[in-house]
Protein backbone atom coordinates (compact mmCIF):
# COMPACT_ATOMS: atom_id res chain seq x y z
CA UNK A 1 0.00 0.00 0.00
CA UNK A 2 1.09 3.83 -0.73
CA UNK A 3 0.84 6.24 1.89
CA UNK A 4 -1.18 8.85 1.24
CA UNK A 5 0.14 12.23 0.53
CA UNK A 6 -0.01 14.91 2.93
CA UNK A 7 -0.42 18.69 0.49
CA UNK A 8 -0.98 21.67 2.03
CA UNK A 9 -4.03 24.03 1.22
CA UNK A 10 -2.19 26.86 1.01
CA UNK A 11 0.59 26.39 -0.69
CA UNK A 12 1.32 27.99 -4.46
CA UNK A 13 -0.67 30.89 -3.29
CA UNK A 14 1.68 33.58 -4.95
CA UNK A 15 1.31 31.91 -8.82
CA UNK A 16 -1.20 33.96 -10.49
CA UNK A 17 -2.06 36.41 -7.90
CA UNK A 18 -4.52 38.79 -10.24
CA UNK A 19 -6.35 35.41 -11.72
CA UNK A 20 -8.45 33.52 -10.52
CA UNK A 21 -7.66 30.19 -10.17
CA UNK A 22 -9.04 26.63 -9.54
CA UNK A 23 -7.61 23.15 -8.43
CA UNK A 24 -9.02 20.04 -7.87
CA UNK A 25 -8.24 18.58 -4.23
CA UNK A 26 -10.01 15.29 -5.07
CA UNK A 27 -11.96 13.87 -7.84
CA UNK A 28 -14.34 11.04 -7.62
CA UNK A 29 -17.39 9.58 -9.23
CA UNK A 30 -19.38 11.03 -6.87
CA UNK A 31 -17.56 14.16 -5.58
CA UNK A 32 -15.25 16.94 -6.63
CA UNK A 33 -13.59 18.75 -4.02
CA UNK A 34 -11.88 22.49 -5.39
CA UNK A 35 -9.73 25.07 -4.04
CA UNK A 36 -10.95 28.43 -5.56
CA UNK A 37 -8.55 31.39 -5.02
CA UNK A 38 -10.29 34.73 -6.43
CA UNK A 39 -8.12 38.15 -6.36
CA UNK A 40 -11.33 40.56 -6.31
CA UNK A 41 -13.36 38.81 -9.41
CA UNK A 42 -16.96 38.79 -9.49
CA UNK A 43 -19.08 36.85 -11.80
CA UNK A 44 -19.67 38.67 -15.34
CA UNK A 45 -22.68 40.93 -15.57
CA UNK A 46 -26.09 38.55 -16.00
CA UNK A 47 -23.99 35.95 -15.11
CA UNK A 48 -25.55 33.15 -13.19
CA UNK A 49 -24.26 29.63 -11.85
CA UNK A 50 -26.80 27.12 -12.77
CA UNK A 51 -24.77 23.91 -11.92
CA UNK A 52 -25.82 20.16 -12.30
CA UNK A 53 -24.31 18.82 -8.94
CA UNK A 54 -24.78 20.34 -5.35
CA UNK A 55 -21.55 22.27 -4.14
CA UNK A 56 -20.95 22.80 -0.47
CA UNK A 57 -18.43 25.61 -0.18
CA UNK A 58 -16.70 27.13 2.96
CA UNK A 59 -14.78 30.72 2.11
CA UNK A 60 -11.81 30.20 4.60
CA UNK A 61 -10.04 33.50 3.89
CA UNK A 62 -10.80 37.03 2.42
CA UNK A 63 -14.55 38.29 1.81
CA UNK A 64 -17.12 37.82 -0.55
CA UNK A 65 -20.62 38.68 -1.67
CA UNK A 66 -23.14 35.88 -2.80
CA UNK A 67 -26.87 36.81 -4.55
CA UNK A 68 -29.13 34.04 -5.21
CA UNK A 69 -31.89 34.39 -7.61
CA UNK A 70 -35.01 36.03 -6.67
CA UNK A 71 -33.27 37.94 -3.88
CA UNK A 72 -32.18 41.88 -4.35
CA UNK A 73 -29.16 42.23 -1.95
CA UNK A 74 -25.96 39.88 -1.66
CA UNK A 75 -24.99 38.10 1.22
CA UNK A 76 -21.55 38.85 2.90
CA UNK A 77 -19.47 35.80 3.48
CA UNK A 78 -16.67 36.01 6.13
CA UNK A 79 -13.96 33.76 6.71
CA UNK A 80 -15.64 30.21 8.12
CA UNK A 81 -18.87 30.81 6.29
CA UNK A 82 -20.41 27.93 4.27
CA UNK A 83 -23.24 27.09 2.68
CA UNK A 84 -24.94 24.18 0.30
CA UNK A 85 -26.08 25.52 -2.85
CA UNK A 86 -28.35 22.46 -4.10
CA UNK A 87 -28.12 21.81 -7.57
CA UNK A 88 -29.77 24.36 -9.94
CA UNK A 89 -30.08 26.69 -7.41
CA UNK A 90 -29.07 29.88 -9.44
CA UNK A 91 -26.54 32.32 -7.77
CA UNK A 92 -23.81 35.04 -8.94
CA UNK A 93 -20.78 36.11 -6.92
CA UNK A 94 -20.94 39.82 -7.02
CA UNK A 95 -17.85 40.74 -5.51
CA UNK A 96 -14.67 38.94 -4.04
CA UNK A 97 -11.92 40.84 -1.69
CA UNK A 98 -9.97 43.46 -3.38
CA UNK A 99 -6.98 43.64 -1.24
CA UNK A 100 -6.05 39.47 -0.17
CA UNK A 101 -6.77 36.60 -1.82
CA UNK A 102 -10.31 34.71 -1.32
CA UNK A 103 -9.54 31.04 -0.85
CA UNK A 104 -12.63 28.97 -1.60
CA UNK A 105 -12.95 25.10 -0.78
CA UNK A 106 -15.60 23.63 -2.81
CA UNK A 107 -17.40 20.24 -2.41
CA UNK A 108 -19.61 19.18 -5.20
CA UNK A 109 -21.85 16.42 -5.20
CA UNK A 110 -24.18 14.43 -6.62
CA UNK B 1 -37.75 28.33 -3.42
CA UNK B 2 -36.15 28.63 0.07
CA UNK B 3 -32.75 30.30 0.34
CA UNK B 4 -29.74 28.42 1.02
CA UNK B 5 -28.93 29.27 4.58
CA UNK B 6 -24.97 30.79 5.65
CA UNK B 7 -23.33 29.35 8.97
CA UNK B 8 -19.85 29.59 10.15
CA UNK B 9 -17.71 27.07 10.82
CA UNK B 10 -16.37 28.64 13.82
CA UNK B 11 -19.29 29.57 15.41
CA UNK B 12 -19.96 27.16 18.81
CA UNK B 13 -16.82 26.06 19.68
CA UNK B 14 -16.62 27.50 23.03
CA UNK B 15 -18.92 24.70 24.49
CA UNK B 16 -17.28 21.68 25.12
CA UNK B 17 -13.89 22.49 25.36
CA UNK B 18 -12.33 19.82 26.78
CA UNK B 19 -14.48 16.94 24.91
CA UNK B 20 -14.08 15.88 20.41
CA UNK B 21 -17.04 17.30 19.25
CA UNK B 22 -18.15 16.17 15.73
CA UNK B 23 -21.11 17.90 13.68
CA UNK B 24 -22.31 16.99 10.70
CA UNK B 25 -22.41 19.86 8.59
CA UNK B 26 -23.50 18.13 5.07
CA UNK B 27 -24.93 14.63 5.00
CA UNK B 28 -25.96 13.10 1.28
CA UNK B 29 -26.88 10.10 0.07
CA UNK B 30 -22.74 9.57 -1.23
CA UNK B 31 -21.16 12.37 0.62
CA UNK B 32 -20.81 13.72 4.63
CA UNK B 33 -19.10 16.61 5.44
CA UNK B 34 -17.92 16.58 9.36
CA UNK B 35 -16.10 19.05 11.36
CA UNK B 36 -14.53 17.79 14.17
CA UNK B 37 -13.26 19.59 17.20
CA UNK B 38 -10.48 17.60 18.90
CA UNK B 39 -9.30 19.16 21.93
CA UNK B 40 -5.89 17.08 22.97
CA UNK B 41 -7.36 13.76 21.88
CA UNK B 42 -5.88 10.99 20.83
CA UNK B 43 -7.16 7.84 19.40
CA UNK B 44 -7.03 4.84 21.71
CA UNK B 45 -4.04 2.62 22.24
CA UNK B 46 -4.18 0.11 19.71
CA UNK B 47 -7.14 1.66 18.04
CA UNK B 48 -7.15 1.76 13.83
CA UNK B 49 -9.88 3.64 11.88
CA UNK B 50 -10.91 0.91 8.94
CA UNK B 51 -13.53 3.27 7.54
CA UNK B 52 -15.95 1.96 4.87
CA UNK B 53 -15.82 4.95 3.14
CA UNK B 54 -12.97 7.24 1.74
CA UNK B 55 -12.18 10.66 3.27
CA UNK B 56 -10.49 13.41 2.37
CA UNK B 57 -10.02 15.85 5.28
CA UNK B 58 -8.12 18.92 5.87
CA UNK B 59 -6.79 20.79 9.22
CA UNK B 60 -7.54 24.15 9.51
CA UNK B 61 -6.34 25.08 12.90
CA UNK B 62 -4.53 23.66 15.84
CA UNK B 63 -2.21 20.50 14.94
CA UNK B 64 -2.58 16.83 14.90
CA UNK B 65 -0.44 13.64 14.52
CA UNK B 66 -1.74 10.65 11.71
CA UNK B 67 -0.22 7.75 11.72
CA UNK B 68 -0.79 5.24 8.95
CA UNK B 69 -0.26 1.47 9.34
CA UNK B 70 2.34 0.27 8.34
CA UNK B 71 4.76 3.24 9.00
CA UNK B 72 7.03 4.37 12.45
CA UNK B 73 6.48 7.73 12.33
CA UNK B 74 3.60 9.78 12.50
CA UNK B 75 2.95 12.88 10.28
CA UNK B 76 2.59 15.96 11.37
CA UNK B 77 -0.17 17.76 9.75
CA UNK B 78 -0.39 21.58 10.27
CA UNK B 79 -3.06 24.02 9.61
CA UNK B 80 -4.08 23.69 5.72
CA UNK B 81 -2.48 20.52 5.58
CA UNK B 82 -4.84 18.00 3.89
CA UNK B 83 -4.75 14.08 3.26
CA UNK B 84 -6.76 11.74 1.06
CA UNK B 85 -7.36 8.39 3.20
CA UNK B 86 -9.25 5.75 0.96
CA UNK B 87 -11.76 3.28 2.74
CA UNK B 88 -9.81 0.70 4.61
CA UNK B 89 -6.32 2.66 4.74
CA UNK B 90 -5.80 2.18 8.52
CA UNK B 91 -5.40 4.85 10.44
CA UNK B 92 -4.70 6.36 13.98
CA UNK B 93 -4.28 9.99 15.54
CA UNK B 94 -1.27 9.68 17.78
CA UNK B 95 -1.80 13.15 18.87
CA UNK B 96 -3.88 16.71 19.03
CA UNK B 97 -2.65 19.98 19.90
CA UNK B 98 -2.66 20.81 23.85
CA UNK B 99 -3.34 24.53 24.05
CA UNK B 100 -5.42 25.21 20.74
CA UNK B 101 -8.69 23.35 19.22
CA UNK B 102 -7.55 21.36 16.45
CA UNK B 103 -10.48 22.01 13.66
CA UNK B 104 -10.87 19.19 11.09
CA UNK B 105 -13.10 19.44 8.10
CA UNK B 106 -13.93 15.82 6.92
CA UNK B 107 -15.55 14.88 4.04
CA UNK B 108 -16.60 11.28 3.54
CA UNK B 109 -18.04 9.72 0.43
CA UNK B 110 -17.89 6.79 -1.56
Amino acid sequence: MTTPTIQNLFSGLAQDAHEEKIVALLSAPNVRVDRIVSNGQASPPDFWWDQEWAEWVVLLTGGAGILFEGEKTPHELRPGDYVHIPAHVRHRIEWTHKEQPTIWLAVHFR
